[in-house]
């Protein structure tokens, strides 16, 4: 029998559910349909919602709810979707309460400062404007992991946030070990002044024509225009506002269809797995993905490991020559395949390629564990920056805004986040070994357009959990192993060795 | 010097604003953008956005503060913002308090349950099939004037909720004096057999072309590209998330462009009012249109009184020309006015013509003042509608569907809502007389395609002041005159004849 407590607590939990995807609509709206003077009102809705949203998820009631709800969940099945519920909303309580609300608006009043001296300094490519915000964000974060207890490493509470369970133990080796194996295979297929892709998706295309382009794709992997959008935004993202409505967004670069192309796969990876939620924790607590980084192993996943398969590219090509008459005629699967794959070190994270955007990871999670750990001063922040381009890509940083600068993430005081593409990127490459065995024929059903298979096991063993296991739980329930680094490496080495882009070992 | 109560009141009242606002960006795109999937999560979001607001706008706290309030406000300049804004919020708070919330779900229910049941008995044009739905309307209409007390006719409390201040005993000798005169206009005027708008609009013109055309139009009367969006969507309306964010959308029909653009002109006319309230009541109650009578005002003075005037259509023209090559090079100018001002009896409301459309809503009137009068039966209410369409316009009405269940708003329950359309007709029109004199060459500008003067006119004398005035008191301060037929129907009788529609009296 469901005691009464449970009914209640489901039925608040669907109302901050139902507040949540206000959010998720207004960003959304925001960042793709918004006109521009309508900034200002957004924000002041922005901050409405929130404090709205504050006061419901550190409700007093709450709290007294899932103390009477404890015993009982202690007698359950715990893997039930009841006592998993009872579990993440207490957690979510947890983490809401302990933070002072005068800190916590601290904290909200520095994000907003932060990115504003971060444009700044951006716009200016000069870090001493936005010294003093990082700073101040560092400083906050300290006082934000003071608010909780029995971590063995403060990054752990920061990390925590993102990537419930993992910790900086766990993960400082397994970066180091990535490192390793990263620095010298870029450093022997590199080449920084070839262009992206081979030059292949160089056009120019018209927008109209590469939208129509990507949405066939999306069409072929498994969008599902009842259910979803697509809309361009300067900065590709995927938001739901309930598994029922998932809304991509892309670019368009009319000079570099890859980047449509690319970000779209990225993209409709997030998306899928929002959407494939088991409906039963609809309006939950449990009715979103789990982590970061499990999110991104989706997106890493149909991107690279599907996105820039040979199969794929023999896929690929002959929808390429129909959608763009001419232009890709005198390329062959291979050259596609060999061009998706091309290494150049190169300075901005987000336009890295596979092989070398770890390491752009890597380097922001060693600045911000010194910085965290207080072996690195602010002021020094640019010049270590400069000093880990040069010992991991061997390149020069000619200015801040390509450099320390470049990313929005430490403007807005996120510490902690970094890791999660990384961590993608590992698990992506751990579920694909279970997909090849689970699926033994995956790679001919995607070289003939058929992912049907694929997502029917990702949403099998991954997305219909949302938020019942923790990361650890997931991958080890379908992996039995814990986050590694070796099988993305051995992945990677045979991908470039294939596309004869590295000599065989 | 400001008491800390009206500090702490407009901060509230900034909060349920904001709430407001996120209920406007659901319904707008809801209607423009969402995948039809998202319809059952959109539904649970409005739902819980709907009690969030309830909870705010009834809640003791914002009594308490009105009540401390009261004695200061009424020592001070009544006209200030401050006193209009603590009488304002005392009248929202007051009807939403003194309606139990019992009562408040009830209605909510009845709502959606009747938009259910009248899209399946519009679908199947069976009117039995919307009766007990309408019944219960009727029924919980009673239930809520009860909830009130002092008016004079029980009609007044929702004629009150739409258009503030307006009784029955106003409105009903002005219907009937308006029937008289547009009874006999009609029928010496129209045709129903004769296309609309003399067919000059008939294309067919691509969906392109015609929101191109729009666009130049919009940019010419001064649509903001800064602040304002334009989407399509199944029937137009005009939404605003804050003065500095006004959506408006449009219906395009490839066989009559005249849909789309009288209907841009008529949101057009709705976004200006929303985008042009003083910006220092921006976040409070006063800082939207005052009743929807003065915003059909606005609507309708752009449509109609502009929009199909002599000038208007003299601006027009070379424009059309312009637009869809060839497709209005045999109209001149007196043509294209004669053809937008034909009179057609017709059955559907929102399909009629400025001169028959007042014929709809007093018909609609009529009806539901009869049964909140308990002189109608709910089973006697299709004969009674196809008997006044007989009356007002010789016709008769073949169906339900194109009868009696035409429009929605009965289906969710809104009576005293139709009434606000032909009191937005009427104001126009007196508003139109005072712009006349204050604005002497005010066509030649319309002419020569310069709208500012208007627009500014609009500006001080309506839109700023929000809801700070009541509609009678603006209408009051403008003209000097309460809402009065006669300037509709001189007006009326005037374009009718200069468009050789009708003989001279």
């Amino acid at each position: 029998m469901t005691p009464a407590e449970l009914t209640e607590l489901r039925r608040q939990l669907a109302e901050i559910t139902d507040l949540q995807a206000l959010g998720a609509l207004m960003f959304w709206d925001q960042n793709t349909m918004m006109p521009p003077g309508g900034a200002a009102a957004r924000a002041d809705m922005a901050d409405t919602l929130q404090r709205t949203l504050h006061a419901r998820e550190t409700a007093p009631e709450l709290g007294r709810l899932l103390d009477a709800l404890e015993p009982w969940a202690a007698g359950e099945d715990p893997d039930s979707d009841d006592v998993r519920l009872v579990h993440w909303a207490r957690r979510d309580f947890e983490k809401s309460v302990r933070v002072p609300a005068d800190l916590a608006a601290e904290i909200t009043r520095a994000k907003a400062v932060g990115l504003q001296a971060w444009t700044e300094a951006l716009a200016a490519s000069d870090y001493s404007r936005f010294r003093d915000a990082l700073a101040r964000h560092v400083e906050l974060r300290h006082a934000y992991i003071g608010c909780f207890e029995g971590h063995a490493h403060p990054y752990d509470v920061l990390l925590d946030d993102f990537e419930p369970g993992l910790t900086t133990a766990e993960l400082r080796p397994m970066f180091a070990e990535l490192r390793e194996a990263l620095v010298p295979l870029v450093a022997a297929t590199g080449d920084p002044d070839q262009p992206r892709n081979d030059g292949v998706f160089g056009g120019p295309f018209a927008v109209d024509a590469q939208r129509a382009a990507v949405l066939e794709l999306l069409d072929s992997v498994g969008y599902d225009p009842d259910h979803w959008r697509l809309d361009p935004s300067v900065h590709p993202f995927a938001q739901s506002l309930a598994p029922t409505d998932v809304r991509l967004t892309t670019k368009y670069d009319e000079s570099d269809y890859a980047v449509a192309l690319y970000s779209v796969l990225h993209e409709f990876g997030h998306g899928l797995y929002e959407a494939s939620v088991d409906p039963a924790l609809a309006r939950t607590t449990l009715a979103e993905p789990v982590s970061l980084g499990v999110h991104e192993s989706q997106s890493r996943l149909w991107e690279n490991v599907v996105g820039r398969s040979r199969p794929f590219c023999a896929f690929l090509l002959p929808q390429l020559r129909r959608q763009f008459p001419g232009a890709f005629d005198a390329l062959d699967t291979t050259s596609l395949y060999r061009a998706v794959n091309t290494v150049q070190p190169s300075l901005i994270r987000i336009e890295a390629d596979e092989t070398t955007y770890n390491l752009h990871i890597i380097l922001r999670f060693e600045l911000e564990l010194a910085l965290i750990e207080g072996t690195l001063e602010i002021d020094d922040v640019p010049d270590a920056w400069n000093d880990a381009v040069a010992r991991l890509f061997g390149l020069e940083v000619p200015s801040d805004a390509e450099g320390v600068l470049q990313d929005t993430h430490w403007g807005g005081g996120l510490i902690g986040y970094f890791p999660t593409y990384t961590i993608g990127n590992l698990m992506a490459s751990q579920l694909w070994e279970r997909i090849e065995a689970d699926v033994p024929d995956v790679w001919e059903r995607i070289e003939a357009g058929d992912f049907a298979a694929l997502r029917e096991w990702l949403r099998v063993n991954i997305h219909r959990h949302g938020r019942k296991l923790y990361p650890r739980e997931l991958l080890g329930r379908v992996t039995g192993e814990e986050l590694r680094v070796e099988p993305f490496v051995t992945y990677l080495r045979a991908k470039l060795e294939d596309a004869g882009l590295l000599a065989p070992a």
